[in-house]
C-alpha cells in the first residue's frame, strides 16, 4: 500500500500561442497540413519564459488552490524530459525561482522521457510511504520548441512547451487515496527511434556546429507506433490484472498525448471507451513529461474527477518505454 | 526503517591515463602545478567510450562479483550529473549496452548533480521498502572531460572520467543492513556557482558557436568552498543527531571527491579522522556523481569494510547542495 493523495495541481503556459497555421507557414505546407498530420490545432511556445520559471509559476499556481503553501513542501521533484541546463539538475533553478532562499529543500530531478511525471508519482509514493518526506512538489516543465526540426513535418507539427505542478502528500489517516499499482518497461532496442542525438556527453556541443541537425529532435514514427503497439496491450492487460482491477472501474485514463493518431490507435487497441480517454493534445500539442500532469491538472481543475474515483496514468515514452500507474485519486 | 543491502559493486574506469604533467602541457603550466593546484596526480579520460558502454561495464562488473545475474535485476537507475544524450534517458541507453533484449526492465534517471548516487541510493531504500522493486541496479557513469575549459585551469585539473555501478536489494529477514538516515538540503542561490550553462533548453546548441563557453564547465570555486562551509557544519551535526549516531560509530566517511582543499577543509571542519576518510581523489580526480560509489566500490573490493558496520556516503554538489546517508553495511 502506497498513500499519496493530490493535494493540488497548477499549470503554466507559455504566453506565445502558435496556430496550426503558422506551422504550416513555417514549414512550407498548404494550409491546414500540419494539424491534419499531427491533431494539434495551437501550442504554447516560449518567448523569454525558462523551463525554471515555468516549473515555479505552475508549482505558485498549485499552492495558491491548496491549503498549504510553500512551507509546507519538503522536496522539489522537477520530473521532466529536457533539461534546462547541462548542470546543475533543473529542479534546483526551480527552487531558486521560487525566491524563497531561507527554503533549502531537497532538490533532485528524475528523468524517464515523456513518462517522468509518472515515474516521479511512482517514486513519490514510495518516498511518502517510508515518511522520507511528508509533502512533494513534483514539477513537470518542457521546452520543445528550441530542439525541433524544420526538415521533420510530423514531429515540428506535434509538440508545445509549458509547464505543470502536483502537489502531493500521504494524506490523513483515514483517507483512501494511493497509488494502486504501478509499472513500466523499457525496451531499449528502440532507444534510437526517438532521439536528440546531441547536447550530452557523446554529441557534446563544442565537436559540432550550433546548426547540426545532431542537436534536433528525431523521431521514426512508424517504428516506435509498431514497437509500441505490438507490447503495449499485454503490458496494460497485465498492469489492470496486477492491480485487480477492471478497466470499467477507472474513471479516467489519461494517456501521454503522443499525437492523435497514436492516441487513437493505442485506444482502439486497449479498447478504451472514449468518454475515459484524456485528450488534450488539440490546444497543446505533445509536451513531452508535461503532457500528463496538464491532462491531470485540467481533471481536477475542471472538478471531473472526486475523491474515491480510480485514474489511470497511460505513458509512452522514448526509451522505448510504456508506463501505467493506477491510483486512487 | 529502509533495509537496503550493498550486494555488488563493480567500475570502469577509460583505459586511457591523463597524467597532471599532461594537463600542465595542455593548460601551458609549469611542471607539477595542476597537480599542486587540485590534489590530482593523474586521472582517466574516455577515448571511444561512450557513458552507457562505461555504465553496463561497471555493471557487468559489479554482477560477476555477485552470486546475481542479470536477470535478477529489475530496475536500472542512472544516477549521474551528466547523460550521454538530451534525449532519451542515460538508464534506457546502459540498458541497451547490456544486450539483453528480453530483459525489458524499467529504467531511469535520477540527477542531483554530484549528489545523484547518493539520492539514488535514498530513493532505491524506499523502492525496496515498499516492495516496488527488489533488486535495483544503480549506475553512476560520467564524462567530464569533454566539457573542460582550458582557460580554468583550476577546474581543468581536477576532473576524471569513469563509472561505478551498485547493487542493491533489500536482502533477507535476518540482514540488518540499512539507511539508517538520509539528508538533503539545496541551496538554491548558489545554483549559478557551478554549472554548464549551456547544452539544455535554456542556451540552446543551436543558438551557438560549438566553440563557445557556455558548453563547458564553470566553477566559482571559492564561492561554493564559503558556501559548503558556512552550512556543512551544522548539517553534518544534525543528520548524526537525527540518526542518533556518534561519528565515533562510523567506520568510514566517503565524501565526494570534490578537491584536495576543499576536501580537506570539509574534514577539518566536521573534525573527521583521517583514517575514516575515504580519498581516492589522486588517482581519479573529481568523477561528479561517480566519486562516492567508486569510493564505495574500494572499500567492498578491498575487504576494509565488514557487515554490521557503518559508513557515511557525505556529498557536496552543484545546486548547491549538501546530502548524507549513514547506512549500516
Amino acid at each position: 500500500m502506497r498513500k499519496i493523495k493530490i493535494i493540488s495541481t497548477g499549470k503554466y503556459l507559455p504566453k506565445k500561442i502558435v496556430s496550426g497555421i503558422e506551422i504550416d507557414r513555417i514549414l512550407g505546407l498548404s494550409e491546414g497540413r500540419s494539424a491534419q498530420m499531427s491533431g494539434v490545432e495551437s501550442r504554447h511556445y516560449v518567448e523569454d519564459e525558462s523551463a525554471s520559471e515555468m516549473g515555479a509559476y505552475a508549482l505558485m499556481a498549485a499552492l495558491e488552490k491548496s491549503e498549504l503553501n510553500y512551507d509546507d513542501i519538503d522536496a522539489i521533484l522537477c520530473a521532466s524530459g529536457t533539461a534546462e541546463q547541462a548542470l546543475p539538475c533543473t529542479a534546483a533553478l526551480i527552487q531558486r525561482q521560487m525566491k524563497r532562499p531561507d527554503r533549502s529543500i531537497p532538490c533532485f530531478d528524475i528523468n524517464s522521457t515523456c513518462l517522468s511525471f509518472v515515474t516521479a508519482m511512482d517514486v513519490a509514493s514510495s518516498l511518502l510511504e517510508t515518511s522520507r518526506y511528508k509533502t512533494i512538489a513534483i514539477v513537470s516543465t518542457e521546452i520543445a520548441s528550441v530542439g525541433l526540426n524544420p526538415n521533420e513535418h510530423e514531429a515540428y507539427s506535434l509538440f508545445g512547451d509549458g509547464a505543470a505542478a502536483v502537489v502531493v502528500s500521504r494524506g490523513s489517516e483515514t483517507d483512501r487515496s494511493r497509488v494502486i499499482h504501478a509499472s513500466m518497461k523499457t525496451f531499449s532496442e528502440g532507444s534510437d527511434f526517438c532521439k536528440i542525438r546531441g547536447g550530452g556527453t557523446r554529441f557534446h556541443p563544442s565537436k559540432y556546429d550550433g546548426k547540426s541537425e545532431i542537436f534536433q529532435f528525431s523521431m521514426e514514427g512508424r517504428k516506435i507506433f509498431k514497437m509500441v503497439l505490438e507490447n503495449m496491450e499485454e503490458f496494460f492487460n497485465q498492469s489492470l490484472s496486477d492491480a485487480n482491477i477492471k478497466l470499467e472501474e477507472i474513471k479516467f485514463v489519461i494517456p501521454h498525448q503522443a499525437s492523435a493518431s497514436g492516441m487513437e490507435l493505442v485506444r482502439r487497441k486497449l479498447k478504451i471507451p472514449l468518454e475515459k480517454y484524456v485528450d488534450i493534445l488539440k490546444d497543446h500539442g505533445n509536451m513531452i513529461a508535461a503532457s500528463i500532469p496538464l491532462g491531470l491538472h485540467y481533471l481536477v481543475a475542471s472538478g471531473k474527477i472526486a475523491r474515491g474515483e480510480k485514474i489511470m496514468l497511460l505513458g509512452t515514452s522514448a526509451g522505448v518505454s510504456l508506463g501505467t500507474l493506477i491510483l486512487e485519486y
